[in-house]
């Protein structure tokens, strides 16, 4: 299972880069016309990082398994197929961000797409530390169970709040959905306790 | 075999993304637009569950053998060959379900597609089961793997009724097809039998 | 080495299927439409038969080693990019092929392309079965040697044909590139002294 | 980690082949539409030596380590998406190398992406080699340390030149790179010594 999972999450994070389009050659400087498509590089950038913290968290909630049942697996599967989704709402957010129509619908999808993959991630989560426990490889304790499971959830309200955000503004969602990709993304090494309340922590051993 | 077997799967899945097209920027709701082209979402879906259950079924025919020979290689490389097809013929499927033409050609080559992928996969096990039982690894009880491939050949069952009724309508097939792939794809815990005449069911230990 | 390797030549063969394309809607038959792309699946299959035999082959090249050494490593490289390069060769011959003109000079190229890799796969297994005959694992009698680096070397002489006849028509060109693909890739499992004089044999054990 | 990294870089080396275009169906030659697109060919086989270089380094670089911490896996995040991006550039530098406007901008981006995956890898390596000592598996002497510290860094330096001259050309720059990659992807056997001052060198036993 892992490594179809590390093959699906390698590829859809490096489509990704299809989104970026070269600009058509024109009279007048490439520069600019690079400058103006922006959104283009932040949807990838907060994409491309927020699949990587998925796949680092994904690899330890798996790693603590010693068996996996047809629950696990298609949980599993639904998680991917949120993950893969990812590059079409990405190339949505980056088209439509700087457009005076659509561009709240479109923000609220690509909120929405980070928030209907941390659900997921949750529900894989919560059915192997609560329903399969017995599955686990070492035995966790109820309370270092509970405290994943509470920091599964509590991750969950930034991308909540950034697609409710998205009738106010776009940039507001993308704000937002950066601003965690880059929390988890920065190699900050004196981070050692782990104890800030979000999903993405568990992934540290 | 299976690390290459998981790549070409796990490329093929990712790549179906593809086929989900951005809107084009207009006046008007990118709203409304977005829910004009459901059938990508539809074709999508069923595509990716589809080739999710596939994996899990080839994984656990895989893991039968200790040994492969160049007969399972090939009759492998075939269904691998008609798993890389589905993104082309998903691509049809979407883009032809809504018209008045070619619809229903488009959802029979669909529906063929997934009967083709389902022979190949019967192929593949009634070599694996029958003619090389040999090289298993655990030797296998001649009931359990007569109802193994009974079970893969009933899993033919739905595919052929949907490329069937393509003639007609194209929504009933892509109805089937969809039902197949969220039969087995629900996280159904209490399924545990798995005495469901289907191919699916084999990939549950 | 093998799982990079494997990983390249799972997307390259899975990226194949971009090149067909869905037929634009028209009114009038999409069914004629997707008949007229037929060159789009003769090379598709072609192509993709061609790089799984590849796989196999390399694979049992590769297991033959217990360390690689620098050149080993960008010989295998050089394969690799022959390998990524199919899909835009099969792409031009597909396109080309009906036309009439630049159809000889695209199926050149395209025969040309498999004569490369295959160049370029004699090329590594030389110098793994030659040069660096202390790093293969289990020391191969020089008779075996001579034997794999002779159908190796035969293994070229379709390719350097369906090269050279490209000049008299792409049809000749594709036919013998297709036999080739096909003849090693039907399951027949009664072919088991593999002394048919090919590249491809020394794939199986 | 392994896994995850050889996944991605073997996507982002084959999806390079999507930049190179088919040229358009006209009267004329084909041939002559194929030879006026070189610098698709140069920039791909660019591109996809020094991806290979990089997974070749890159593979040392990771068997060093018998453990992983957060700083060790979001450096590695950074040096992935790096590599990912070159797709985009490359492609720019393609599409605008013989062009009299944004030929110069686009060089300086296409150099600045080696530039930046280089300075990555060496951020990389020395967090893995100074930072995290403790994490090597066989420890090394300080005296081997500061030699592949010392030569990680060296080899930014054709890349900070490559960048810098494009001001001049996009021919310079593009020249160098392609030295680089020519160099160290080259099959000489008998460079042993791997004292020339380069990054790539640590990836040679």
């Amino acid at each position: 299972m892992e490594a179809f999972s590390d093959g699906v999450l390698a590829v859809a994070i490096t489509l990704l880069v299809l989104n970026i389009s070269v600009p058509p050659i024109r009279h007048g400087g490439v520069g600019h016309a690079l400058l103006a498509q922006w959104p283009q590089y932040l949807a990838y950038t907060t994409s491309f990082l927020t699949i990587g913290i998925i796949w680092i968290n994904h690899h330890a909630a798996i790693r603590r398994l010693h068996r996996v049942d047809h629950a696990i697996l298609t949980l599993n599967l639904l998680l991917l197929m949120s993950v893969c989704v990812l590059p079409f709402t990405t190339s949505l957010m980056a088209t439509y961000l700087k457009r005076s129509a659509g561009e709240n619908f479109a923000a609220a999808i690509y909120g929405g797409s980070f928030l209907v993959m941390g659900i997921l991630f949750l529900a894989l989560n919560r059915h192997i530390l609560v329903s399969k426990s017995h599955l686990l490889r070492p035995q966790l304790h109820d309370q270092e169970r509970r405290a994943l499971l509470r920091r599964s959830l509590a991750g969950l309200a930034p991308y909540g709040v950034a697609t409710a955000l998205a009738v106010v503004s776009p940039y507001i969602t993308l704000a937002i959905c950066t601003a965690v990709a880059g929390y988890y993304a920065l190699p900050i090494t004196s981070r050692t306790d782990h104890r800030d309340g979000s999903p993405h922590a568990q992934a540290l051993p």
